[in-house]
């Protein structure tokens, strides 16, 4: 079988696992402070234009969630986000288990606007009984979202611009991020991530890396004291070479930007082929994650030779689904997969 | 100003006023173990058809809602409710404060039926990664409910085959229960509440004490160390004589049941005056609370001389409000206020 | 039988009661916002030289320890306590239930000292792996503490200028804090706990009213959003005019003081006939609590009319128990225990 | 500078790194239900006379203790722990995160026994207020413990009767579970671990592996919902393949054993050269940990060429040091560090 079910089927980026390999008698202190991390700092740093201590290495994307707000939020708020995202449907309440409701809105595919964020927060304040309801303390979104749509430059500025007029820190999840940043079209950069959010990760677990998020903490102001945040979630790794080895190794060279537009290139293929025999999609995305929808009988096609995920129920006959490609998909494989969309 | 806002803008009956006096230099042991509390355990147990030890007084809804929830359920389930119910918006997360998210359902009205909860509960399990997901672990719901909605027997029923199968503890919050049970047309009794829930709580703020709340857990299976838990959530009195003197003077001679028949009657007499003059209501309501819909001008006029509550916008020119009546609304205010409708 | 065993045996204080039944049928708002709550401020603002808005009514002393301790903490946090505090000891982890560590010093008597406080702060700071470990983020006193012990204003003072300085917030827990005012030699004003803490609060359940404690957030910094924080822990009483009324009473002529003495009256006539049978004590206390130390045939043969309880196990025929007065003890109910000490 | 403050300085067992990259392009699903992880489980479970079912894998120790005591413990319960454990004292409150009070008790050494836990049991509930303290829910050891030290069979089975007698589950740490077994003089073997405590887990990032940590669930009644809590915890690696593919590796052949008996070997010949130089232990470690008592001139001479940590102050002018033995110790570096012993 060849699989398209997720993006995190294989193990790393051929460039780590050397690294790895050449590194691993390497004594080196534990608990992120030895010089891999140091270095795989520095360079993140200068590629987002931030201060080296601002980021920090965890291990992944729902620890790297619950840890961050977390050590945002005071207790009694709680974090705005849209209905669809990740920590409000797929990450088993670790938000609440930090004792934080997560005050989802509603929302057009997976994306919030700064005019949703504008009305949660004055319908909040304008209540006369808002000491009895949660208040709204930080603002979460993802990008790619969780159906692979991308925010605009226009978008996140108009998000940074209301947040901070609002005191709201924003909060970017970019478990796929390296997969927006190469989208053909996509207008905002690395350093625009940085810029227009007060914290944010970069998503090394689906894009190249055997695991890891690089957590930006562009905001000075919520950096304090993040490492006893980190080792009360349970989220210093003991061994925290092997996140700087591997951060450093994505960050030299363009390593990062290089494979996510690999998975871009391979999705873009697929979503043509699939356009081209007339197929809609759930969700416009632009990045390599492709939601065809599709009928029973075309599912049970594909199904013979291809793993991909059930992704929503659409209609009578028709559900859509998850085909995902990444820094790991080989083009052959895609090309077979080509060869049989044409025949659906 | 004549105040219909809510139904606790005074004290406690006479009769509880009463007793408290009488009793004030008596010595009591603390913490719910002395005679007061056991006898009005024992009235209580024998109105709902339960054993004595199913039962314990906490101060207030909130504390009874987050103790009970945080009682029931394991760390990583969640609290299935209407999203009008309390606990999802006016209790400043503390449902989340204990780490459990509320995983709350559109409703009409507030209330739920059988078949959202089945829905709720096949749509978790039959889910290829419901391990990732808030897993269901009790129903709430309020009877009254905010909207000041019943449920019929039937529906209270159906909700209890469902959950029992199910295996989902059922918790009704009875804030206003005593409103619910004298309601007119009302086919619920107090033993049916006790015999259809596995827990629920017989609200005295609302209802004729200062304060108090008498928890009844129905289902032995969750009666283990409940004690523990109020301590722990700061919900044990440690004059819990004041909690024993107000149940048993409300259940001594059928006190509770009479004075929420009161309540309900200037209720009524609101209503009709309200309807007789062409308004519309929110929520169909036989209970304590009534949301008649006005216009601005309208709310101006009764302004003058009355308070109550915004409820919820409905339209351009015209907002649902709340007028509430209790155990202690007067004739002569009710009176006055039909006057003035009429005049609307 | 004639109860010593503790200080909440009987309601209120008769002026209580019947500022309680006078005020009983009018209409007041909910939730702390009535006129008997901004009056009760506004009292206890002038006899603690504080503002107005520095000050919450919560209704018991667990519950007043939880929420302050949640609402000055951030996660990573613990509260420096002495081994003996109450918080450390007798509230079933409701402050570990908010995610925090008590880190607990062990001590002389109930008291800590500033000395203490460096250390551990000292000792937190300098250890290469505090990352790792609880940060200390405030201290915790009782006073009287639970041995019935007083600071003295220069130990307080020396505790505020060390807190002050390593930037920990001094929280000083006064359930019993009339008794310690009118204790005889006790050199410590209300004034003086106001200027010489961050926050505190004037327990009313053990001096005079029926329930209650006053929170003081003398510290300014520390006043945001608190009302939110009390919603949270189901600390905001629905009928919040029940605690105004109390507290507005004791802090009218005195009465507070005036009853805080007579507690202190009682208990050094029963600390002098302990004394001058020859009997030692568990600890010195100029307060409302005496713990003789009785052997078992004492104990047994005072146990045939009073009440009272073990408190420590000393050596193999003797223990030491407690004797309370309190604002309802009666002076006839002195009078006979000590007759009956003299026998002893 | 050669390095021996701690035992995670390297990377991973050559094997291990080798197993990683042949497998490194297979396409498997996430979160542990990969073949790897299958077959990992599978050989634990026959090494431990356990089902499969049993097993979890996890990627670090605070991880798996903070999962495993709050899928164990109900809110009000605390964990029976001895003062030195890992719980209490370096993993800055994770246990408390989740709502539970660590209840540490005094030890000689860093071992409980179980009398203590008798007593401590007994003292609970003999208690007349025992409702106001937190209920003791579990036990948790470590073995060795922080200090190097071993439990014998017989402790360990007197600790497992008074557990099941008491009902109380008993957690033993394994971080470095590995050295434990291949101490000399160890009478304690796996399949004993496995069948003397209800769960316990077998470290793999101290013992060979880049980081990870076998879960093992001996108690069928703990299992239910595990892997919900996993998550909750952000404890559920997304490639669960490199958990499955490190234990598959370090259970084939007996690598886990094999190295761990090097590490041993490498420990004692440290341990005799110490010894013979006529210097104290501030433990007596028959494990991978060696703590001897050096002046600080000693520590200064051996500092220029060795790393190796401080751990306890012991008196005027010595300390109690730690240098670490593991599966990588190089004999070279060893032989270099005896000779430099000599010449303290």
């Amino acid at each position: 079988m060849i699989h398209f079910e997720c993006d995190y089927l294989e193990g790393a980026h051929p460039k780590i696992m050397a690294r790895m390999m050449e590194t691993n008698l390497e004594q080196n202190g534990g608990y992120g402070e030895d010089l891999h991390c140091a270095r795989a700092r520095d360079l993140i740093a200068a590629a987002c234009g931030v201060e080296a201590e601002a980021i920090h290495f965890l291990v992944g994307g729902t620890q790297a969630n619950a840890t961050v707000i977390d050590a945002v939020l005071r207790p009694w708020q709680g974090v705005v986000c849209p209905a669809t995202g990740h920590i409000n449907v797929h990450e088993s309440g670790a938000v609440e288990a930090a004792g934080h409701k997560v005050l989802a809105l509603p929302c057009e595919g997976g994306k919030l606007n700064a005019a949703q964020v504008r009305a949660c927060h004055g319908a909040h304040w304008n209540d006369a009984t808002h000491e009895h309801m949660v208040q709204p303390g930080m603002v979460y979104i993802s990008h790619p979202t969780e159906n692979g749509e991308l925010y605009t430059r226009a978008e996140l500025e108009a998000l940074h611009e209301t947040c901070r007029a609002l005191g709201l820190p924003l909060f970017l999840d970019g478990a796929r991020l390296g997969y927006g940043l190469a989208a053909y079209g996509a207008d905002v950069t690395l350093k625009d991530v940085a810029a227009l959010t007060d914290v944010f990760y970069i998503g090394g677990t689906k894009v190249g890396a055997l695991f890891g998020e690089a957590v930006v903490i562009s905001n000075p102001a919520l950096r304090r004291d993040f490492r006893y945040m980190m080792k009360r979630h349970g989220a210093m790794l003991a061994k925290g070479r092997l996140l700087g080895i591997q951060f450093e190794t994505l960050f030299e060279d363009g390593l990062y930007f290089d494979i996510s537009r690999h998975a871009i290139d391979m999705a873009m293929r697929l979503k043509d082929a699939f356009a081209a025999r007339g197929i809609a999609f759930f969700a416009e995305s632009a990045t390599n994650q492709q939601f065809p929808i599709l009928t029973r009988a075309q599912q049970a096609y594909l199904a013979e030779k291809y793993v991909f995920a059930h992704w929503a129920n659409v209609d009578d006959g028709r559900d859509a689904v998850r085909f995902c490609t990444s820094w790991a998909t080989n083009e052959a494989n895609v090309a077979a997969l080509i060869e049989d969309i044409k025949t659906l």
